[in-house]
């Protein structure tokens, strides 16, 4: 099991390393995290390549039982390729990031693609035999803090290539995107411009294209990275390290991760001057979010133990809360941790994200935390190693996450907050819940959450309908199946496109509204005999409304309490062969949100587990591992916890 | 009486195009809006122009006895143009609006100005005997959206070149500008810059001028296109359709409207977001301002019926709703409307302006909606042709405005809300009122309301003396009357400029302060013998304040209570001839305003008739059309008016 | 004793001269301020100089008995210059800035730097002789209105050469900028960049220096033109008129004024739109910050006497007021005054900045202030040349201030905020204060306070233990000395950097909230031995806290009460020689700085004098200048002061 720490010997007198490297073994740390954002050390100037500084790392560490995972460092070009070659990417304003950060580079520069290909290339040439090297990282946190997107001329050159090559004509391209519309129609592809600000607004099928080449983009540099490291060295375990907030950025994590071997997590629960840290119910989503990336474990390539901003500091995590972190993130999914990192920078842009050890050189309460904790891993490496298996499932479709960043519709609504909101509902159930991409295995679950899923595509209904046959409950929220994959309305068709019949309704109209509680749900007359729960009624919801018309055999569990829409459906049930589909037609208050999730698992026959606030239940295998964030002492399940401890149990 | 609906032909394939004009003509329109944004269907590549697709649009629309609305379409520059030619308008941060957008080209550019020459007359050629065709539209929402100002290079020449056409020498120009002030005295009109980002401000004169260039580009250009098609059609009804928000534009719509023959205007009362729709009084504002652009009749080119919004939609019209709008706006001066738009569009920026007709071409609720305000029309074609004679003008001064926006004085003071206010008065006692420019006809009216005219024009204050020695009661706002056309202070005169005689006062000192609600007024001691009315005392007012001192014969209704400045009136009367001059020398809390016009309608013998909140009653020739704008029945005149409804009244 | 106002002949017909000259001198003024922004007078084409206008107006003051102050015109190159070179200077986001303003030329522009020479030469050697002059004023306002930073191509240029000045190597900037971290590492001094916007954030000693630069920048150009000036004219006295706001600017004003002979200020207690003046206590504090430049008496170069604003003007001194701020600013170590200005601009973009005197030209209420506060000057000007000697010191450090401006790493850290909040604890009190920079004379200080001074100096911590040793009370505050001169933490040192002998404490960990009430401080028990205070608890703090532990000898005032650090100090003392040193490690609220502050003062042994709120008593020599700010009489010191009044008394 891969307890490391994120070692930069780079940033220190050579003297230190052998004295840093002994301290990371007493720490009971296996490996060292290495190569990351080295480009000049590697290649001081162009086409000159020294890896000895490495050799004598590795060397080092090999000695001590110590392996390596080597980062490429392509996530910072050097100076010398910023000031000699156009590279520089482009922010929306039409302005030329500044060399001095990272990921500045547009990684449609054709300079800066050869440039790492060179680099990386070299690299996995100089190690291929290296066995400490038990891992290779691509890059770095690919597409974070503003860099999944870049609107150089570079990004429109290579956006019109990859337009030609995924269209048969221009023709076709026109009468797809519909660019008669406002006299947009293109005679060649030279003239497609970028989404760059406009007066009004552009065309929904170039930003969503658009969106899909800037994921493209960087699923594509990882592809070529994987496959430069292979070249040399075919059995590499190539691993990403993706960064937090995925599911805002412009990015397919699911499709990027397809072309690594094993997905690694930059998992910080508290980060730049967060007054407190993020709650544990999302700390938990995105952990279920990047297990489901490849449904598989996954390591923690960068876990916090100091407080930790660039800018701004912010929280320091109380004494044993970090390991907490730790633990609570093996217990959903990862398979190893390393920290970051092991000694605070003094120089640099990142003095201020501390480390196990401060910059004064001191084994102080950090250093034993973390020796504490790897012990602890050590000791329940096999409970780590089972398998997690989850009941339900919440659909992140990348196509339609941005067909609402595109086109939001509704002002409060934000789509990933609308998964995240069902996600807690689980999650205070202690209800282990994956999060996954629409392409991914739907069997097995007995309940699929299917929220705003806008963009239709027959392949995916489908598979929701045969979950649903089989025995699956399959949850569909409002404004979903609205547009084709061209982002477009569909002539002559009703909503949910294609899906009256499995679903049971017909969507009459739909508004918007610029509040979360706007109108008032009420039970039909009679109507609550579905389950044994009684409907709350009314209740409030909001945000926006689809006003539905049922199919016979539909089942009418709230409709508006509206007088000018005195005959639509709100929430819908309709038995499909052994399970079912519902339809929520509007943005639940906390009160129906509640009320779904309980008459959901009732239909399922599940029930969860309860906990107070801010202690969690994760089963793992055979085990369930009890987690408590709060800064008290807990009592569940008839045991104590301490202010964020920590305890395995055996079912 | 022109019925029409905006039909995009080009939208939708072909062999929709009889059964869709069937059921236009089901719908029991008259006419259809077409052409405007096909410029690459009229000219798919430069040079070759393509009309046949509208020859047989046009075609089949004549069979049905229906005419035409053709629009240019020069809003909408095809990608070739904006391909080969630097054609593009820039932002005020020096970026390059992208092709994508509308109005994204320059009017300042050669390149554009040909190409849209070219077109247009070809146009016109091409149609000049084509009898159908009732109306020529100009463009689309000229200076929408931010069209209104172009930061270009393009732009700085022509406006170079404008000055330079405006000026004797440059000598005058830095006379008359002050340039001596910071060093900016130009050796030529080359060194002149645009008013672009700078540190501090640039000099008024500069701003004022560049300014009234904006507003020609849009002025000129819209009697260019007007000339280009009346060099083939002289017969021609030219028509331009203005976009809403007009006062907040850096454009003078009542110049522009001067190059048309008839005003067209899109009227959206909800539009991309807002939670519920513009007020009442808003929407009335607003066609009380376009019915004043000629002073006559105007078309709604743009009527809405379903939900409207780019990437937000937002509130959706309850059954009826819409229906209602139009006859507002038929009752407030318009004598025709057509829909936006037949049929929502499925591809392009507009999915979410939902037409009559949804893309899934069903015949719904809207289509009937639409078919009976049709049908109501026609039954009352009469009424809506008769003429608005309005008691109450409010006057609307271009220069004044821009003055205000260029410095706002105050950090509250919204001189554009101010006449809403003002207007909102009247129209809470359904009291019509014109919102005229200040070179209009002020004869006929018995109020004449002139809210913060600072630019002083020596016509407009005399004209306002004769409206006053003929009978009218003109009222005169803070911050009147205290510049020169140059947008300049006066050396060695007193405030209002020129105007202590007929005004009767002085002002002595002025201040602005950032809250609404900052001071209290009083009336002096026993001097409420002028009206019946009782003048409550204290009451507030805030945003700014002339302090007054009266000359012999001006009466003080109000001075402020102010240990500081106890001598200064604040609301003062003076006769004039058969009527009267009064000089209001705040920003009034909501009772002092409705106290103000409550004696100054008292003044003219005038009562308005009470109408329940959301009620208005709009006289039109002999008839009263009252209108519900409320979600529930309300009582008015003795009867039930159901939501959402209206009904037409003998006197 | 300067009386002045500040005259622009230029801006006026010159047949006005005589009359405003005359008029001048019946105010009571002997001195005309003029010359300032007046460059394309004095050289209309490149190369041609005409100095004969200012030559007459010189003449008819001389003819007067008016002195004179010249200003070089360089903040305003004229048209032709910024339209035949290249010297504009560029915002953050790129944008070139327009023409138009003032201070639009980049100082690092090479033509730019040369005509300002070839100006300034000019003029000091045409006015060589001329003993009219008195004073030369070097430029206006230099770094204001973010005219402090330039973001040019010329910036990065001699940024980038001013690097290589100061570096032996590109290797030792590497070294000590610590480029390792993500692959910075220069090849030469022209691959470093500018800190402009990139993907996160840029290295701290970049940045430090970039400020270092902007600041030498102005230094640079101060000092050059004081040289041009000083060529012709020896004895010269150079003076430059500081704007205010300099604590927020990327300015050392202190490194500035050594440039200089005298300095200047420009007080505005009111601008642009505020709602109300700035309060007194922070009027005070400005001016005890620029007496402390030189640590010597000043002109106020700009005095205010009607509303001032560009685009807003907002409040209007009252009667009194304008002439109260000015002898408040005579009262804190002014020893002349100079008042803005003369007669308000009928043009360009300053019509709202009112003078004395209206541009309706009448002698109005203005111009009986001001001749009367000139006379009481002239009265009094023995008094306001007497010395002031204060007690207590806060010192501004601009290294530690920008430091703090690259990381905040606090949220609501602002640092000089808290240098005014304890400037205004000793304002309240009635004691004087000096603001200083870490390099003037500690001596003479009895309570020395030391916010927030991260950057570590060796020579200031030597002079502070000396100042202590000799008696001083020295309290430094949280997160002071952690930094090196480079902007980085320093390898295997505890902080405070090599000061925990003689301050007595470590800090062992650190961490920032996001407000400004966090955490509750307690006192140790029984330890409240060292005042007689009782020291209330618990009291309140937040936005940052540095967790001490305490050498022996060290007195724990306060302590956190904090369950999960229950052993760190908050508020240390301990005695050195003659004084002691206090350590805070947090922001205090209110209550506890005002504690805080009577410890500290009962431990030098000195009371304040109480006074209304509102009401300041200012000692100057062997007298008191009592100031009453509030609109009502208030009684102090058994006398009535009226509204807006001031009252001299000897002690």
């Amino acid at each position: 099991m891969l307890r490391g720490v994120d070692y930069y010997p780079e940033h220190w007198p050579e003297e230190l390393l052998d004295e840093d490297l002994d301290r990371i073994c007493r720490m009971g740390a296996n490996t060292i995290r290495i190569g990351e954002f080295a480009w000049h050390l590697m290649e001081p100037t162009e086409g000159e390549y020294h890896f000895d500084f490495f050799d004598r790392v590795i060397e080092a560490a090999k000695k001590r039982g110590l392996t390596i995972i080597f980062g490429t460092p392509t996530a910072t070009p050097p100076a010398w390729l910023a000031h000699n070659y156009n590279i520089a990417s482009v922010s929306i304003n039409g302005q030329q990031r500044s060399f001095g950060g990272r990921h500045t580079a547009s990684l449609s520069s054709p300079d800066y693609l050869k440039a790492a290909k060179k680099i990386v290339r070299n690299l996995a040439q100089h190690y291929a035999r290296e066995s400490a090297i038990i891992a290779w990282q691509i890059d770095n946190e690919l597409g974070h803090e503003g860099a999944d997107v870049c609107w150089s001329h570079h990004s429109k050159k290579a956006f019109q290539h990859w337009l030609e090559q995924r269209y048969n004509s221009i023709e076709e391209l026109n009468q797809r995107w519909g660019t008669i519309f406002w006299s947009q129609t293109y005679n060649n592809f030279q003239e497609i411009p970028l989404p760059a600000p406009t007066i009004t607004t552009h065309n929904p099928t170039l930003r969503l294209e658009w969106a899909r080449f800037c994921s493209w983009r960087i699923e594509e540099f990882c592809r070529l990275q994987t496959q430069w490291i292979k070249d040399y060295i075919p059995n590499a375990i190539c691993m990403h390290d993706f960064p937090g907030g995925g599911l805002y950025k412009t990015v397919d994590y699911s499709r990027t991760a397809k072309h690594i071997d094993k997905v690694g997590y930059n998992n910080y629960p508290v980060w730049g001057g967060q007054m407190t840290p993020i709650p544990p119910h999302k700390i938990a989503f995105d952990l279920d979010y990047i297990r489901g990336l490849k449904k598989s474990s996954f390591w923690i390539t960068e876990a916090i133990m100091g407080a930790q901003g660039h800018d701004i500091t912010g929280y320091l995590p109380r004494p044993g809360q970090a390991a907490m972190w730790s633990v609570q993130a093996l217990a959903r999914g990862a398979d190893g941790l390393s920290y970051f990192r092991y000694r605070g920078a003094t120089k640099g842009a990142e003095q201020f994200c501390y480390g196990i050890i401060n910059p004064d050189n001191i084994e102080g309460r950090r250093f034993l935390e973390v020796r504490d904790v790897f012990s602890f891993f050590k000791k329940n490496e096999k409970v780590f190693s089972e398998k997690i298996s989850a009941p339900v499932a919440i659909i992140a479709d990348f196509d339609s996450r941005m067909a609402f960043q595109i086109q939001q519709q509704a002002k409060h609504l934000d789509v990933v907050q609308e998964m995240m909101k069902w996600h807690r509902e689980c999650h205070s159930r202690n209800i282990m819940t994956d999060v996954i991409a629409s392409d991914a295995d739907f069997s097995g679950y007995q309940l699929i959450i299917v929220p705003h899923h806008i963009i239709y595509s027959p392949t995916v209904c489908h598979r929701l309908q045969r979950a649903a046959q089989a025995g699956a409950h399959v949850l569909v929220t409002c404004r979903s199946l609205v547009k084709d994959q061209d982002n477009n309305l569909v002539f002559a068709q009703s909503l949910p496109l294609h899906s009256q019949d499995w679903l049971g309704i017909r969507v009459e109209e739909t508004e918007s509204v610029a509040e979360t509680n706007a109108f008032c749900l009420r039970t039909p007359v009679g109507n609550n005999s579905l389950t044994n729960l009684l409907l709350p009624s009314p209740v409030s919801a909001g945000v926006l409304r689809d006003m539905l018309s049922v199919e016979p055999g539909t089942q009418v569990l709230y409709e508006y309490d509206d007088p000018f829409f005195p005959e639509y459906a709100a929430f819908t049930h309709r038995p499909l062969g052994k399970g079912a589909t519902w339809y929520l037609g509007t943005i639940p208050g906390p009160q129906l949100r509640s009320v779904i999730i309980d008459t959901l698992l009732n239909s399922i026959g599940f029930t969860g587990i309860d906990s107070p606030d801010g202690v969690e239940i994760i089963k793992r295998g055979t085990h369930q591992v009890i987690i408590n964030h709060c800064p008290v002492t807990q009592e569940v399940l008839g045991i104590s916890i301490p202010p964020y401890g920590f305890q395995i149990m055996e079912e």
